[in-house]
């Protein structure tokens, strides 16, 4: 069965490290793979560096600018930009666990990116065994 | 063993929502995930809003604007637009299964992205349970 | 478990073809699939085309050109343009595996992105049957 938690987001584009909250879903001694899953289209999730801040802030502020929310866009919500970046960054990240444990990188953490907040969101994820 | 079916495609850019044909694929009751995959190198496989058709054809210009089929490419067949927006869409998405039913958000479809047709092409579906 | 290889980079930017390394990994007559996974922060796993070269070069050198290395960037390590290549990209690609083979298309390669080499880099696979 999947598992389910929230994100309360608090501004327009805001990267929030989740690796804690996935981890805390896997039980001591799990083997296989886990799949992280936003079920919204404004939103996504990605996997990057989460020591220095500056990181994700240079990535929100980049793709702020390769896509305004003011372009030339016809959808009437006024969201297409955020649409944009959740299927460039893709709404999932498909993660191994070894005993229990994600196996990240030494400087990955795991990102929910809201890209049209402020919000409260939810977040699923999937084990899954061999 | 994977499923596979075909999608027809009419125009150069076309994003055509798959997510029936992908659920029409998985029994009652199953339980697990499932890998939508496409096998070529100028088409993706993404998820976003299905609802307004704006939004697809929002994407669609955007990413022709950002990656012009006439830019500065040596790759001699004249799509290396297709192949850059092929890469960065992603050939594949994961997706939990409940209860025989893809888990999808509201607004979510599955999008077929046809970045270098008209043509004929496959998608791969492989289902996986415990 | 899963199964790591290395990969030694040698320029800053640099696709390479691990479509055999991985295929390696894999037991004759397996069946499910397989999540190849960079653990960087810096790096990319990606599918396309891998008969022509000229592809991948197409890509580095548009990518580059999208996000320059001297952009507009606080990051203090100065490879921001790397870190957004990398969340683009993606850090995995999850691929279906029939009777001992990767199901890929006819064009298409597993590629590992290198962002910002050289280096020594690691690659993680993890099978999953059904």
């Amino acid at each position: 069965m999947k598992k389910t938690f929230q994100i309360k987001t608090d501004k327009r584009i805001q990267t929030t490290d989740i690796t804690a909250m996935v981890q805390d879903l896997i039980d001591p001694g799990y083997e296989g793979i886990c799949v992280v899953y936003t079920p919204h289209t404004t939103t996504a999730i990605g996997i990057n560096e989460g020591a220095d801040p500056d990181v994700a802030s240079d990535i929100e502020r980049t793709l702020a600018n390769l896509f305004p929310k003011d372009g030339d866009y016809r959808h009437f919500e006024g969201n297409s930009d955020s649409h944009l970046k959740s299927i460039l960054t893709g709404p999932s990240e498909t993660i191994i666990i070894e005993n229990g444990k994600l196996v990240l990188g030494q400087w990955q953490s795991i990102y929910f990116c809201e890209f049209d907040g402020p919000r409260t969101r939810n977040v699923y994820v999937r084990l899954l065994a061999d």
